[in-house]
């Protein structure tokens, strides 16, 4: 919660815990960066190791002012520069694979045998400690040769990205640090595949619930069948195209989805009750109350409520400072459809676009993994843009 | 599992229990005995002291011969009559109400204040412990003041009929002691409010199972919605007019339903699995394959698997011995709808009814109850039709 002088060295801050961080060399290369950050276990709610670990490291550069709350950490560069940008990504990870022998797990894993060369495995590899090694390493070396960055940069590290929304480390900076969290153009390094995704659908959930009344099932005309009832709902949702809609440029492609069922008590017992839960991933041209109206519109004369909302983010690709980005790295821009955190920066105003290696459909798996060459190009096609 | 002599005391059957039985008076009015019944819990799993009381009871008869196996107890007449009739009814009961304060527990429990006045509540009240006490009454009275019956009479106390099937002590004792369970005619004294039903519907489940393929809700068209795949199944059922069957003069009238639905895994993965479990009750001119057939052409296309089958059971009212019972009644029978142990006898080539004290619809509710008067009158019939 205290902003910390930048030049108190990182290990004073911990005397309390008893334990000395873990050293991280940031100026090793960047996947074998990575690799020492699989290593370190940080799935949801055990970031603390992780971010002493970084906070320890960044707190040996003196570019950058470090604050500290719970397991996030802002870094920012005050070089006073027209432009503001923020690098932003989450140490924590989705929980380690329960399948023995799984590649995805702690510590990091070479096939090649060679650390350094060919593709990486590990809880994290894409989802997102190359990301964030990249993150490290720019801050580590950006100064370097006397280079300046000819933009002001802030870094942010937060923890619980993968748990529920009420935890997470970066809507907390934003309630506690709002003014530190101040820019023009924010860049999210979760993994995209090396391409630019702009923006992010929105995501909101419902419980479509019918009622029934119970009886035997030998005397099933004594009551009311809550589960047939409920045909209607799926026949609606499985008829339904979900739309594409066009967004700044890029296109936008819905989902709506019955993700969850249940209903019935017993075996010999007509149903009183089945819940449908549905998902809508809806385009960023829509507001919350307007996805919401999509779906009371398809499942009119249902009992439907709303069980959770998050806004989608606008791509915001004509800002200039998103414009200059998309050039430096040279590949079309795409648009994200999962919801990520560019929302919350969205939310703050600020443009932001997903930019990371690795591949986002192998999040979360067994095998997560990342390619050593793209996490360098990552680094490369950031560097360059940063002192251009 | 070893025949006992009927003229040992029962209580020599128990010294290693270290609990003499608790004693149940067979002679005081019927509906008193029904709350003694009721104040012995006996949740199936549980039936011992209430098989030691009703054993040590009738074990203080000489006229009959007693076979106890588990917590079943088979007691026959051996007068040598042309006629042997079987009156069985189950000694367990379903779990006690959780619901506190609820009137259908242990003790029983007289709202008029005065007991054997009105109505009687408690657990087993309707099923059935009226019925088993309207038997003991028989057993014990029917050689009263020098009376003979007509018949030879069976009596079975079983032991695990609100449980899984095979777990039922009836069909233990089928398997143990089938010799010992011959007979013209069966009566089961599960509640039909002094009515007879005969025979009973068949009872069969299935699963029908709907696959898709899994992906992350945001990126829906990258799987395929199991749960919406289901929506043909609801609708089928739904739409499912149900027979009416006529079988030896009885209508049975037939049920077919999802009981229960479940599909999906998270609240952002697109299921890829769902399975509705679907129950349906049919009439007894079918067999049990003659009975799948019917489910499978509905739900043609589909994964249907059964996992359940119970057949059910003619009524038989043509048999002499139930033409006489009928008759002595004196009410227009009816078929029964659910499934019960008659079928176990109608397997055995044994004709049987259903004729008991209370209101089948009151069975398992945390309300149970049945009238005083209702277990005089059922014990009235029987005796009529005994000494005819």
């Amino acid at each position: 919660m205290t902003p910390t002088n930048p030049r108190t060295p990182a290990s004073a801050l911990h005397r309390s815990s008893g334990h000395a961080p873990v050293h991280l060399d940031l100026r090793q290369d960047v996947a074998l960066l990575t690799a020492a950050l699989i290593d370190i276990n940080s799935v949801s709610g055990n970031e603390k190791v992780l971010a002493d670990a970084v906070e320890h490291a960044l707190g040996l550069l003196p570019q950058l002012e470090l604050v500290r709350d719970g397991d996030s950490i802002i870094a920012r560069t005050n070089l006073g520069r027209a432009e503001r940008v923020i690098l932003a990504g989450h140490l924590d990870t989705v929980p380690l694979p329960i399948t023995e022998g799984s590649l995805g797990t702690v510590p990091a894993y070479w096939p090649s045998g060679a650390p350094g060369e060919g593709i990486l495995y590990g809880r994290g590899a894409t989802d997102m400690k190359g990301g964030v090694a990249v993150q490290l390493a720019l801050a580590a070396t950006m100064f370097d040769a006397g280079a300046e960055p000819d933009k002001d940069v802030t870094f942010v590290f937060y923890d619980h990205e993968e748990v529920e929304a009420v935890k997470s480390g970066l809507g907390r900076l934003v309630r506690n640090h709002g003014s530190l969290l101040g820019g023009d153009f924010a860049i999210l390094l979760e993994p995209t595949d090396g391409t630019v995704e702009g923006g992010c659908n929105g995501t909101m959930r419902f419980e479509a619930t019918t009622l029934g009344e119970a009886a035997h099932s030998a005397r099933a005309w004594m009551g009311s069948n809550a589960i047939h009832a409920a045909a209607p709902i799926l026949a609606r949702l499985a008829a339904y195209e979900p739309q594409t809609v066009t967004v700044d440029g890029l296109d936008y492609r819905e989902s709506l989805n019955a993700v969850k069922i249940h209903g019935g008590t017993a075996g010999n017992v007509i149903p009183d009750k089945c819940v449908v839960e549905i998902n809508y991933r809806f385009a960023p041209d829509k507001t919350p109350d307007g996805a919401e109206a999509v779906v009371r519109e398809l499942l009119d004369g249902f009992d439907v409520v709303r069980t959770d909302s998050a806004a989608g983010a606008r791509p915001g690709l004509n800002h200039p400072a998103a414009a200059s980005f998309v050039a430096a790295v040279g590949a079309e821009p795409k648009p994200k459809y999962g919801w990520t955190d560019v929302a919350r920066f969205s939310e703050l105003g600020i443009p932001a676009v997903n930019f990371g290696p690795g591949d986002a459909l192998l999040a979360h798996k067994d095998n997560e993994h990342v390619e050593a060459d793209a996490i360098r190009e990552c680094l490369r096609a950031l560097r360059t843009w940063l002192s251009a």
